[in-house]
């Protein structure tokens, strides 16, 4: 059964982006060899990518974007109904919804941002995390996910450093 | 030369403690032997520990609070100057002023919260960072710092994993 992955990357000070959306932070570790090496290798076991809306705003400006994630499914959550890219698919229901109908033969991408996570972690959906701790601290920000009353332990899983500085922190569904 | 050295327990959400200043969501980790342990080496390279008066009020209600730091100079940061408890020294001083003034044969433990940690950050006076990520997702709370301007890059040293899930992340100032 295919699951549900939320992979990103977050600053010491619990933040995913800036407060206007941007990840400029991240410039000086996208040359990280070992970084993106293992972001191929996550990526060969993926079928689809879903993102919320801001977040695909933000990055689809990025040279090489679609090219990146070639042969993958692109879901964009908005409650917008007149977006409209020929190479995404805009998503106008609930996560549990959109799960329910989603034929995949391997594994899900949840790549942020904050809100989207949010919706899928109070659904109790997210069956992964793999949270990159980036060596910064850049003081405000969108935080890993929104203010929720939802509270849940999580099992950690193992972890892995990258010669930059990163972190990754696996966990998993108690 | 003693160092300042901030460590502190975050959950994955990137909190220190509740809205309310509880720290609840630790309790299910102060059983930890690995890491009762390790608490106990770190407190043998200290000579004093400051807090905020927030932290303070809230800590120092557990049973065992003094005996646990006995031997250890406590300060607590607070503006109000009618304070008062014979087991600890109130500040209010800036940190700048504070470390000028102290003399410290072992290092200096930060011990939160958000307001103090931010304080001594944007005056880029802390040495080390060890924060111990906790495996769980509060919703809300306390953030490991408060809502700043200052930005900073560090220099990642090393992880170390509990058999309970906790992971310490090793920083130190670039």
């Amino acid at each position: 059964m295919s699951k549900v992955i939320l992979s990103i990357a977050v600053t010491l000070d619990g933040f995913i982006a800036r407060e206007n959306g941007s990840v400029d932070f991240l410039d000086p570790f996208n040359e990280d060899e070992e970084n993106n090496k293992w972001l191929g290798k996550f990526l060969e076991n993926l079928s689809a990518i879903v993102m919320g809306n801001t977040t695909f705003q933000e990055y689809h400006k990025y040279p090489g974007f679609f090219d990146y994630y070639k042969g993958k499914d692109i879901y964009v959550f908005s409650r917008n109904p007149n977006l409209k890219n020929d190479k995404v698919m805009f998503v106008n229901e609930t996560p549990v919804e959109f799960l329910k109908n989603l034929k995949t033969e391997k594994d899900v991408w949840l790549l942020g941002g904050g809100k989207i996570n949010t919706s899928f972690l109070e659904s109790n959906l997210i069956d992964e995390y793999i949270i990159g701790v980036i060596p910064v601290i850049i003081g405000r920000g969108i935080p890993l996910f929104a203010k929720s009353n939802y509270e849940t332990q999580l099992k950690f899983a193992k972890s892995e450093e990258f010669k930059s500085g990163i972190v990754n922190l696996y966990y998993t569904k108690e």
